[in-house]
């Protein structure tokens, strides 16, 4: 079968590969749709960072590279390793690509195998990855998802579920007053998360392409650019000069975060959801004067049966969220030059490893 | 009557002024003891901060400078003023020392009345202060306390009150490892707090006087000298490598801050008890990548029962805080000039209005 296989920095080579055995305990997948991950890209252009280098094995997958890339898929039930009896042969599924030690509690209740040593992804540091037609994952980290939900919109669920858990992660209700700042696929699926959950949702974000999607896609309510407008007042206007009850900081940019800081409410709390290369810094009076809250959140735990939920009763529809489909060829040609030469059109670009979605 | 009154920046004046009147739901009550604040330091060296200057009165007091000081105080009830029957005369009382404007809900289920609009204190901003001998105080902000406490330790419990509500917003536990950094008054009160709710505490501190405070009044488990030891490595071998449950923040220093943010478990809160006159920066990867929680913290709310609770069933023993009792007279001389100089042995400088208890 084909692959996507990362060597390392600047080297995504597509290869023939065998096939994965399905082991007990395991479920085979056909994938059909895999998408590029603001991860991936950082990978190639910037890493290696979660993909083990040669000779250097991930402590509990031991692969290194090469490494089957893609953690952000949807595919189809094609066989059952032995044990695995609640899934049937054609069923939809996503995957939440954990790669976990032994012994730690992933079961329904844990709010934090997503923090356990050594954790790393599946797709980003072995056990296959969803750039591979096909890939066998413990039947754990399989959802099955209503196969009334597109399996290209499916791909979504990963990231979506990004925005869920830090959605979770505020404590924000129905009602609250939310401010994104940074429309970028995170901040904008994490406004689709709030919007769906009943919150009035404000995105601060400097492009007019990326402003013009949030709205298109309903997930905002308002969306200003913070060189026109002052984005605290707006927000001071809305919520009758109290602030804004919760804040989502979705672009590692200082004037960014400190306008979030601006905007909220006393007691008011900041999640901090993007990956910062550099220190950030705040002003630490109002964190006091104000008793904020800054969160941070990564990843997803036990976040993907809500997402789905979500999804499956229509509360949030992923299909505007697609910006392209191609092929493994066009991976790095036109789905990488895209993501990282013209990101402010592109949201998700969707890969079919087959090809058969295209 | 006497009292130290606030005209400026390093003018205060003991001066005789009038009695205070007690009106209708208040209660007058004669000082018995004052401690000094950091805050008051604050308003000498470098204020008017919370004081209202002259011409610019406090829009709920109404009151400007001249404003008598000392909102840390203890005292006996001497007269109750029309509606007040749930008091009698010569009970030992404290007083919260809030003033909050009209309409605003401070009822005892409240989470939020210290952060209403231009919220202020009593002996900062107008209503008689602690550093007088008498003083009427609205029935809502006196909490009754077993005359078995003595009135020099009840002085304690409004500083204690904000250790209390700094370990509320950490959501520590009996069992859980904290650590604190710095221990001035509010970081020795804070591990006061958190020793009496059956956590293990570690202090990490650069004077060896405060360290040696911190293990005498048993407040502390374990001193380090950051410049000594690595804190971090040494939490992490009081907890199995995991890190410590909550760090509180109580030296407004960065690299103390730092210290902390590295010593904390995956999912740990830091709660910023200090008021920063700088920003503050953060490794944001340990933020998300541990998802942390960092919390600001000010004054108290509802918090005085629970404080007082601790304190009554000798959970607390302030006394080995108190290291200095003077007479109004000395208040400059011998109260700030030492904490302002000697601040490294002094911890609580208590004041008599009256000289009564000298």
């Amino acid at each position: 079968m084909r692959a996507a296989r990362y060597y390392g920095n600047g080297d995504i080579r597509i290869e023939e590969i065998e096939e994965p055995t399905v082991g007990p305990g395991q479920v085979g997948v056909d994938v059909a749709w895999c998408g590029i991950c603001g991860t991936d890209l950082h990978e190639f252009k910037d890493g290696p960072i979660f993909c083990p280098k040669p000779g250097h094995p991930h402590p509990i997958s031991g692969e290194d590279a090469p490494i089957t890339l893609g953690h952000e898929f949807s595919g189809v039930v094609s066989s059952l390793g032995e044990g695995v009896t609640d899934l049937e042969i054609g069923q939809h599924v996503v995957v939440e690509p954990y790669i976990i030690r032994e012994g730690v509690n992933t079961g329904p209740d844990s709010r934090d195998y997503h923090l356990s040593p050594d954790m790393n992804f599946i797709g980003l540091a072995g056990r296959g990855g969803g750039l591979g037609e096909k890939i066998a994952v413990a039947r754990r980290w399989v959802h099955p998802i209503s196969n009334d939900v597109p399996l290209d919109q499916a791909a979504l669920i990963e990231p979506l579920s990004v925005g869920y858990h830090a959605v979770e992660r505020s404590g924000a209700k129905a009602g609250d007053v939310a401010i994104v700042g940074g429309a970028g696929p995170i901040g904008l699926l994490t406004a689709a998360v709030l919007k769906a959950q009943g919150a009035t949702v404000v995105i601060s974000e400097l492009s007019p392409l990326r402003r013009q999607k949030a709205l298109d896609t309903k997930v905002a309510d308002h969306a200003f650019d913070p060189r026109e407008v002052d984005v605290v007042e707006e927000v001071k206007k809305l919520t009758d000069g109290r602030g804004a009850d919760v804040a989502f900081e979705c672009t590692s940019v200082q004037p960014a975060m400190d306008t979030l800081v601006e905007a909220l409410r006393p007691q008011g709390v900041l999640v901090i959801v993007s990956i910062w290369g550099q220190r950030g810094s705040f002003d630490m009076q109002q964190i006091v004067l104000k008793e904020l809250d800054v969160r941070g959140t990564i990843a997803y735990v036990n976040s993907h049966p809500g997402t789905i939920k979500l999804v499956e009763e229509g509360k949030i529809n992923l299909a505007p969220f697609i910006t392209g489909k191609i092929g493994l060829d066009g991976l790095i040609s036109e789905g990488f030059d895209t993501l990282i030469n013209r990101n402010e059109t592109a949201v998700k670009i969707l890969v079919s490893p087959s090809g058969k979605g295209l």
